[in-house]
């Protein structure tokens, strides 16, 4: 059903204007001919604010993430991507089958919509290959220099697995830390980009859906202990959030710890750690020992999980520090990240 | 579980910086010391990014909305309850009772902790009176200059009552369209607060969460056609929503509108139509005709809809008009909003 506008909606040359906000005609045509050209479901067909969806039953999970990357777009996708696999992988890592997304679009006055189009049309892509929906949406436009472009709030729902019980409490001593690939790659792809750096191998953003993986491993090892996606703060932060919650200690092998050699490089050239980059499509699991052959094997085995490796175990700890044996046979205390190394990362 | 911070968090003076959005120990810090201390709940205690739920069995309803009203406080509240409120209503309307709220935040840096600390207060107050938790959420800062203090985006989970079928789609010729009470009070309240106006009889948000409401509706009318609550763009916006989508026409009675004096005051002096004002706490009902008297007195017993009035009703109308029947004989055409007459009203 089409509403009848003066005018189709200037895709290509057009901007977003403070009528797109207003709730009426404006908007209700900003939403018809560009976000839901490409979102286009059941659901978001049902042309109401708020989705009825099917029917489902068990333990609900519920996530939650505003994107305000800088730039919105960057080597290896924009932000909209990863606005829908950090909210499907967030829930994921409790053990959550994710079942449908919510997005929430605030837009700066002037945004080109060509741009805005292109933003949209990544998330429906996103949102298909990940089997994941957006059923339901927002749109709010504020003034010239009050926003910058665009922010995305997503939010996922989902259903915990049966006889999965996963949290960054349940660590206990003895309990292997597994990680599923190298590190730093999207906090150094948006730092490259930012700083115009070009490397003789490119530096992609990693973002990727994890729910799939985290299915298969779950399959093979139901008892994880927890699960991270470490993000902002990257492995760094996400461990201490684990050992503070846990009250443990966590002792890391640098030596298992992959890097890929531009983002080596990148961090050198930048002064960056590698440890505290934002990763947007890896996996910490802390597993018991008696399932981390098996946790292994299963996550070598997923196309996301090729270079899975142990890179440490917890360990008792009244302190809850994570430390790092060195490659050059030190051990050093990886801290908490004080400061902001990398503002606008996600 | 507390972490060991060097210093507390200076709610008092201190202001969002950075290093607030970093992912790491001063993020956990603002989010121990001013989130969980108001919002505090056995979800949110869980400490995780994402929050594991109690069991739910039904038709799951997703709704989403994005805040940046300016100013953020403003006469009867502040964006917070509103938020709460909005996204509640949301899932309200379609015959949802609302479970679960996710928040995330976007926050400018430099805004004090002070005010920042008294939104999370007044959505904590909120959520505790429709009992309705904020089970996750989410925080990003973004430096000063590119967003505007405070946005929210929040999103709600909720379970479809079961036998009730509301959609703006089913409104059919004959049903009656009903009105909980006087409309434009948030609008108006925004504008006179943006414009400094003041008036004898002070003009308040009529914030309100609709749930109760809609509960004691649909006990007594299963049947109602289709439900909304007129924001951004006013009843005016809603009913030609619903006229669009059921392709029927609407005719209204402005007799039967009501306006409170102050606010029909506010807008003869700025020169707006409280049909396009946004409200943050009123009900429109499209029910069909049989139900009508039994839905305006279950209005009517509820404290947040007294003045309960039948303003209209639906007709044929191929050209899926909304006209109204004006106090002086006339009739008039109630178009969609085609600018913005009022913009980042919520």
């Amino acid at each position: 059903m089409k509403a009848a506008y003066t005018r189709p909606l200037d895709v290509k040359r057009g901007r977003v204007d403070l009528s797109h906000g207003s709730g009426g005609r404006a908007t209700a045509q900003l939403v018809e001919e560009l976000f839901l050209r490409e979102l286009h479901n059941e659901f978001l067909a049902q042309g109401d604010d708020g989705a009825r969806l099917a029917h489902a039953a068990g333990r609900l999970v519920l996530a939650t993430d505003a994107h305000v990357v800088s730039p919105l777009f960057f080597p290896g996708g924009d932000m909209a991507p990863r606005a829908v696999h950090g909210t499907i992988t967030a829930g994921a890592v409790w053990g959550a089958t994710p079942l449908y997304l919510a997005a929430s679009f605030v837009l700066e006055e002037g945004y080109p919509l060509a741009d805005l189009a292109r933003i949209v049309a990544s998330m429906a892509r996103a949102s298909r290959e990940a089997g994941v929906p957006v059923v339901t949406g927002d749109t709010k436009v504020v003034e010239r220099g009050k926003a910058d472009g665009v922010f995305i709030a997503t939010t996922g729902v989902g259903i915990l697995r049966d006889g999965v019980d996963c949290s960054g409490s349940h660590a206990r001593p003895g309990d292997v830390v597994l990680l599923s690939g190298p590190i730093g790659d999207h906090g150094s792809a948006i730092m490259a980009s930012r700083e115009n750096l070009t490397f003789d191998t490119p530096i992609v953003s990693d973002t990727a859906a994890l729910h799939g993986l985290v299915g298969a491993l779950l399959d093979a090892v139901p008892q994880v202990r927890a699960m991270r996606d470490p993000t902002r703060g990257g492995i760094a932060a996400a461990l201490n959030e684990i050992a503070r919650q846990s009250s443990v200690g966590i002792l890391l092998e640098e030596s298992a710890i992959a890097v890929r050699p531009p983002v080596e490089a990148a961090c050198e050239l930048l002064g960056l750690d590698p440890l505290y980059l934002a990763n947007e499509g890896k996996l910490l699991v802390i597993c018991p020992p008696e399932g981390a052959a098996a946790a292994l094997a299963a996550m070598r085995a997923h196309p996301l999980a090729g270079d899975a490796a142990v890179i440490g175990r917890i360990e008792e700890d009244a302190h809850r520090f994570v430390q790092m044996n060195t490659r050059f046979g030190g051990r050093r205390i990886v801290d908490w990240l004080s400061g902001d190394q990398l503002p606008r990362i996600c």
